[in-house]
């Protein structure tokens, strides 16, 4: 059984800085990149379509780490653990996610990669394609999970690009094992559909066992069941976990608990969406905000949408306005 | 008498990794800021600041660098002058000028103070200020000077930022000399109205004897003179510097050269003034971009107008949209 939590959520992802530059087609079909994917590159790589994008900007990011500042932002209490280095990237990172009130004590790691940083394309229709250095990130490993923090946590939040990497793996498993000998709750969320397809059977077994909270949009939740209709994968999802929370951009989510369902409108973005880095990150900030304070299951998905709408409205993957102040109304 | 020129423009001035946070009016008291102003910081000022400012996104910066990004985003043709540490802060700063379509070649120094960055804190006014950490800019000596490129250009562009560090004002003054040697002329920005209070007499000076083209706001024409009053300065200006381009923020500016005089109306910035970094620094881009391609002085009194406008549309001292393409209707 589980005593008082000290944090609502601790997160475990990769610690980065994103460089988001706009692109246009021609650029990502000249660099072979899929449109919405994200794809690991390595340092060289990452030298090269850097020398070939545009001028860019330097926002601290990390899938995890933006759904944690979300979380703050709606007043929630939050901590991060991912591995930076001692550089200026690492010093960056370090402060913006202190500074948005999410905690992370995790010192910088001395010599070894630079710190990770994401390349970030941004097309005219607002899609982003994602190119991932991971850095010092790449060496994060069960060492690395600060135990104290998880046991102190109600929920302990997972990304699925954690899995590309074998001692992050390692690291993933840890965690969820002391969350749950702690009588605590954890939650995944797929990242991305390619991730998916590169790990499908890890996936599937993990959602069965030992995933309590699902977050996925419908091109993940497709990829896991090897399925191409969204209501066919719904079917699947259903049997596994406590919770689903399944996102389809305008088109809503859905969120589903055994024979509880909640279909959720998206949130109007009245200038139109600028950027969608960080949709599905946010919609996780708020979701388990309401989950972890007592909110039903459809007044939490109603909040991941307001969140994600927000940080859909401009470019960059946090939160530029108080989601508690945009929230206020549909928490009265 | 000059010859043909390679560039229309080269620049000298800090090289600055932007770091833009929002701050409200009691952070700045309790920070002893002075709203609007730019306050030179140590590394352990900096350390401090940087430490209880918000969350913050980074854009490569620098008063001269940004103003010829948006030199080149009109089309001219932009060469920097200015000195980068070899870190994670410096390749970003050179990345995203040779990105925007500058020439920028100076190496990187190895060893010495890290690559500068200027703390910008925006106010819910849209009002910024400035604290400036030089780092490796602080070192920028006559040597750095690119005398090659000054004889090419048909513009030496400086910043009045450079005459707080004794050898940059050297390198100041070098370049001037070797411009007016090759026959070409020399621009001078007052940069901010605390920089003219403490240089004022080099700064009488230098209009008086070795500027050409004087771009300054209200502030600081009237702290180079003394007076409170605009007009008051504008009797003093006119007897000095071949063509003076003063700006008034949304009051518009006023251009004159002898006895030919512009008054040239802002441009409106329909979703309202976001963040004015920058704002000077692109009116002198459109404004030189004009001068060196044949304009009348009132074009490019509207050109500089126009980009400025787009600057203070959003954070971030650089264009996001094509200036050329924002002019083309003007220059039609």
């Amino acid at each position: 059984m589980s005593g008082p939590a000290d944090f609502d959520v601790v997160g475990l992802g990769n610690a980065l800085v994103d460089v988001l530059a706009h692109a246009d087609d021609a650029f990502l079909a000249a660099h072979d990149r899929v449109k919405g994917s994200m794809t690991l590159i390595d340092a060289e790589q990452a030298e090269r379509l850097y020398g070939a994008m545009g001028p860019g900007i330097e926002v601290s990011g990390g899938s995890t780490a933006n759904s944690l500042v979300g979380l703050a932002s709606l007043g929630g209490r939050a901590a991060f653990v991912g591995r930076v280095a001692a550089d200026q990237l690492g010093a960056v990172f370090a402060h913006d996610i202190r500074a948005a009130g999410v905690h992370f004590a995790a010192p910088p790691a001395d010599g070894g990669p630079p710190t990770g940083r994401c390349l970030i394309l941004v097309t005219p229709d607002a899609e982003r394609t994602l190119n991932t250095f991971l850095g010092a990130a790449a060496e994060f490993g069960p060492e690395d999970v600060d135990v104290d923090l998880v046991r102190a946590a109600q929920v302990t939040y997972l990304e699925g690009y954690l899995w590309d990497q074998p001692r992050a793996k390692e690291a993933f498993r840890h965690a969820a094992r002391v969350a749950h000998d702690a009588g605590r709750r954890v939650a995944l969320t797929l990242s991305d559909s390619f991730c998916v397809e590169r790990h499908r059977a890890d996936f599937l077994a993990l959602v069965e066992h030992d995933v309590d909270i699902l977050f996925a949009n419908e091109a993940e939740i497709c990829a896991l069941y090897e399925v191409t209709d969204f209501d066919d994968a719904l079917q699947r999802v259903d049997r596994h976990c406590e919770i689903a929370a399944l996102t389809r951009s305008a088109k809503g989510s859905l969120v589903i608990s055994g024979s509880e369902v909640h279909l959720v409108d998206a949130v109007p973005v009245p200038g139109g969406v600028v950027d969608t880095t960080g949709a599905g990150d946010l919609y996780a900030a708020g979701f388990l905000y309401g989950l972890t304070h007592g909110y039903d299951l459809g007044t939490s998905g109603r909040l991941g949408a307001l969140a994600a709408a927000e940080v859909v409205s401009h470019l960059g993957a946090r939160p530029e306005t108080s989601l508690a102040v945009l929230a206020a109304d549909l928490l009265a």
